[in-house]
Formats: structure tokens, sequence, C-alpha cells
């Protein structure tokens, strides 16, 4: 059955299980277990230079001949003031002073890197690319579909599902509230599209004709099978590779998530500028109750990075992101070919109890 | 296999679905349709008078000898100011004055009435009893343990789940953050409870012994079997069931959960000063914007209700509770008999497509 379900077909691969991009937290050696595993790898590329993807994909296509996919965050316009800046490097501040650092510089960004990750993609003859954060231009889409790349777009509503096949993706990712990292929204009210995975998955399934991935609190089989009664095709999981040891998630914070319950992450844009779910901790308290302007992404990422970096280095939690989805007590210290296998086998169980 | 599912059996139906509570909006049409159909109604008695719920019980028996449920409040102790009440009887003035209504009395609440629904359950045989906002005492559990009415509790996070269990209950409700109208949530920080039905559900079944139903965004066959998957021994469904001809949904109600999107909804405590997941309007959002405290349940209720209740007579759906989960896209203009009828229908192809 699995070989069956559409995800599998078009990404060539076994089982219809996607490990989640999780910029930061992949390395090949993630990417290429889980491809060898039957499933579908991702290096998370979207905070990697076109020279850090190409030394990625390589490594990657050293330890796999099976298909993997590369995530990409699109770039956007954005606007925002010095003088916010200013305001929030004062906020931040103390954090700098405690952890002997300097005030970064902001960079300039452009969608110069973009387009020559797609040009890499291409050149290396990566099978999949899946999006986050919105709509890759028209011409992007049709370098890929020339060459043959099989798309993935990233939906936290309906509308968002839609527009993304009307763009013409080739697979749509339904992004439950449930999710941890990144909220792939792409519409003007982030907030308002916190739709429960159980809730949002056939309404996607509903109304548009790509096929559809489960995404947001599924850690195991039972979440894998469960996803496919919704009408999904298969599923993506970030939170349940994220404590995996081929992950390059730093111990603290996979600690952090094999100890935490499932009322304990929260969805907040002080880190990046963007909304994303981690374990609630000082940072987030502080920087929310100072009521300062968050600046938009990428600037806020790139005014936090440095902090969050240093902080990870002497194990301090209280200051770094803790992504991780809402499914915590099901997370597992394993490994990422344990967790494909075990995935299928109770998936295949969960299956047989209504099978007699 | 829908019988053998231990909802089923311990309640003594055919398919193991429960119809919520949902108090307001149920009729004894409503309930005895759900039981003859073979699943289990509920009259939702939070709201009613021990005379008023006597009446019901006494219908609902008239139209089915099915077994059915009655969904309770359980009373807690409240401290307010009547300060508060003056501030906010003067924040619903104008809501009043334009509606031509006087400034109700703040009733007392005591467990008087509550016990006396606890009797006449027993009085009349009634075989399942669910309660929503905590834990019963235990004196009323041992009540109705020796009538050997079983009992349902509702919980929103693995630790109300167990607290539920340690008191006794024979079943308990896994309410994700999917759900319409109001969090069963019974832990001071309702906002920290808010945690999608994929996610809630596999760990509560992780972390308890007694049968777990899957409620939150549940609204057809898809739902169902899913939630079996995740390991739920049933379901519960509102928002699917208020749409119904049977149910006592006001029509610009109903209209409104048939044609809303799955980003309209919000959680929000200004009606009933409860937490409970509504479709956005304005009385929402300018009381909120007020900035005036809410008064505790079911203070708050008594303070809102008339206005709602004068505002659903001439239609005005701006000033109403519009009470629905995250699910809308999937409601449907039928009847209970039907939609039980295609759950288990859609329930079933759902597993075939995995059975060849």
């Amino acid at each position: 059955m699995w070989g069956q379900m559409e995800i599998s077909q078009l990404c060539q691969i076994d089982y219809p299980i996607i490990q989640a991009g999780m910029a930061g937290s992949t390395t090949p050696e993630l990417v290429a277990a889980v491809s060898n595993a039957g499933a579908l790898g991702t290096i998370g590329a979207g905070y990697m230079t076109p020279d850090e993807l190409e030394s990625e994909i390589k490594q990657v296509q050293d330890l796999t001949a099976k298909p993997f996919a590369i995530n990409l965050f699109v770039p956007e316009d954005i606007q925002y003031e010095m003088s916010e800046v200013r305001q929030m490097n004062a906020l931040l501040h103390p954090y700098r002073q405690a952890l002997g650092l300097d005030v970064p510089n902001v960079k300039s960004h452009d969608a110069s890197d973009f387009e020559l990750k797609i040009k890499l993609m291409i050149k290396y003859q990566v099978p999949v690319c899946s999006f986050t954060f919105g709509i890759p231009h028209q011409s992007i889409l049709e370098q890929l579909k020339s060459a043959n790349v099989i798309t993935i777009g990233s939906a936290t509503t309906v509308e968002e599902a839609q527009a993304l096949e009307r763009a013409g993706l080739d697979i749509v990712v339904a992004q439950g509230s449930d999710a941890g990292g990144h909220r792939g929204s792409f519409s003007d009210k982030p907030y308002e599209t916190m739709v429960g995975t159980m809730s949002l998955v056939p309404q996607i399934v509903d109304n548009v004709s790509i096929p559809v991935v489960a995404a947001g609190g599924i850690m195991d089989g039972r979440g894998l099978i469960a996803s496919l009664m919704l009408g999904a095709q298969g599923v993506q999981l970030g939170t349940a590779f994220l404590t995996t040891r081929e992950s390059k998630a730093k111990d603290v914070h996979k600690k952090a998530i094999l100890n935490c319950k499932e009322t304990d992450t929260i969805v907040t844009d002080i880190f990046s500028g963007k909304m994303a779910r981690g374990i609630q901790n000082a940072f987030i308290h502080e920087i929310k109750a100072s009521g300062a302007k968050i600046l938009p992404y990428p600037i806020q990422n790139d005014l936090t990075t440095s902090i969050r970096s240093a902080a990870s280095q002497i194990g301090k939690t209280d200051w770094m992101h803790l992504w991780s989805g809402q499914g915590v007590r099901l997370a597992q210290d394993t490994d990422a070919k344990s967790l494909v296998e075990s995935m299928i086998h109770k998936g295949k169980q969960c299956l047989n109890q209504f099978n007699q």
C-alpha cells in the first residue's frame, strides 16, 4: 500500500514519509539515513549559503543514491526602519553583554542566493524541492519543472493551499497549528492561521486536486495512518526527526523536547521575525514583555542569531530557540532509520486491528 | 468492529460516536435521533434547571428506548467584586439599550441544582453522565457508580486526563484545541491548554488506562477512523451535530457555520467567563478592545445571556455567541440520523481503501 500513495510515486520513495526541512538542524547523515530507510530526507537549506548547500548536496549524494529533497525559504520584500533595529539592539544588549558578543551587522537580503541555490539543485539533479513562506516566482517554478524537479509548497489554510495549487506546485503540505518550528503561513494574519492538523487536513484535501501531505503533531505510526485516513497522501515530521541522533539540534535542545509536556510550547515571532512554535523560555517572555516591535524576517533573525548560538554553546536553554511541535511526549531518543521503520511497523499494526 | 470499541461496550451503543453536550443547543429530538441511529445522544443540561432537565429526560425517553447521556457543568467556587460587575454592566449598557433590555440580576450559584440534576439522572436511570469543567465531588461519583451510571470526564491536557482517571471516571474525552464551544479545561492556565487534537489524543492514550474519546475538528467518517488510528476508542462531535436540523441552534448560527472558513473562529471568554471557540464577531472584538476584566463563569454568562438571546431573536449575529470548531468547511445541512450513517459509511470506505 505505501508505494501506491501519490507522494511515494511522485517522489519515488517507498514510504510516504517526509523529514521536514528544519533549517539549521539537518545533517547529511540525517538526510541520507531517512532516504536510505525508504522515506524522503530533506536538506534544510533555508539559512545556508550557496557554497554550504553545494557541500551538503555532495555529502548527501556520497551517502545515498536514493531521492532526497532540499527545503528553501521563499525570499520576500520587507520594510523596516533603522530606528527599530537600534531599539531592538538596545533590548538585546544585556544578553550580548553577558555572552561577550558584539552587535551584528544587518545584512542586505536579496533573492540572488535563493536563485543560486535553485541552480545548484538543478545542477546536482536533486529530485524534490520544498518551499516555506510562500510561493516562488513563476520563473523559478518553470526552471524546476523543466528540470523535472518535484515541487512542494507549505500551507496553513485552505486559501494558501489553493494559491499553491494555482501556481503549479506539485504537492502541498497542510501544516496544522500543532506543528513545531516555523509556520509556513504567507497570509497577512499569521495568528488567524492557527488551525489544528485534525481540522486542517481534510479541509485542504477537499479543496485542492494536488496531493496533500499532513504535518503537525505527527510523531509515529498512529499519526501516519490517521493522516492517510483524513485523506492525506503522506506525512511530514519535524520534531520526531529533530530528536534523532543524526540531527544537528543541540543535545540540550533534544533533552528539552524529550522532557517537556504537551502544554509547554508557544508560538512566537521574537526569534526570527516569523511565527514559530517552540518550548517557552525566559528569552521569549522577556522580549515579549518589553513590548518592543519585532523586526520582519530575516532582520530579527540576524539580530538574535549570535545570542542563540552562543547560548547553545554553554547549554543555556533560557536564551535559545527550542523549536518543537505539540506531540512532545511521543518524541524518542532514537536514530532516523529506526524511527522510519517503527512508524511503518506501528502503522501496519494500527490498520490490522481493524482488518479482522 | 464498531461494537468492539470500548466506548460502544461501556455505553451499550452500536457506533462509538457521541453527540457532544452543547448546552443550549440540544433538543429531545436531536438526542433521540442520535441514539436511535446507534450513537450516543446527549442532553446538554449545563444551563437547565432541574425541572427543565426532568421534562427533557421524559421527552427523550418517549422518543427512544436506546441509551443516551446527560452533560453537566461541574460547579466551582468563584470570587469576584461587585465593582467588577458594575464595570461590566456599564460596558454592556449600549447593547442592552439598543435591544431594550434591563440590567439582569446576578444570581447566586451553589451546587444544589447540580445535585438535584444528579438525583434526577439516577431516578430516571439515564445510563451515561458526562461532565465539563472539572471533576465532580467524590460523593457524586459514588452515587452514580452505585446506580451503574457510566461517567465521562473532559480533559484538554494529559494531566487533566490523569486527574479524571484517578478520580474514578470511566471514560475521558480528549478535547483538542480544534474543538468548538467551551473548552473543558480545569487547569489554572486555559491558554496553555490549546493542544491540537492530532497531538493530544495519542499523548492522552499513552498516559491513562481508561478509554479515550477524541474531540475537536472531527466532522465525518474520516475524522472518526483517524481518531481510532490514534488510539481513541470513540469520538465526540459538537459542531457537526450543531448544524443538523434537530439542533436548537438558531438558523443564523447554523448558516454562519455553513458559510465560514476554517480561520474564522477564535477562543474567547467574553461571553461566559470560560474559554470557548466561536466565530469572530463585533461583540467579541468590542468587549476585548475595552480591556475590561471578564468576570468568572457563570457571572459573565449571566450578564451577557439576555443580550445574546435578544440578538438571536432579530438575527443579529454580531452580538451572539456563534460556537464552532475549526472543521467548519465540513459542516453539513443534514439531519442527525444521516450524519451518523454517513460517518459509518465513509469510515468503512476509508478503511477499505487500505484493505486490498
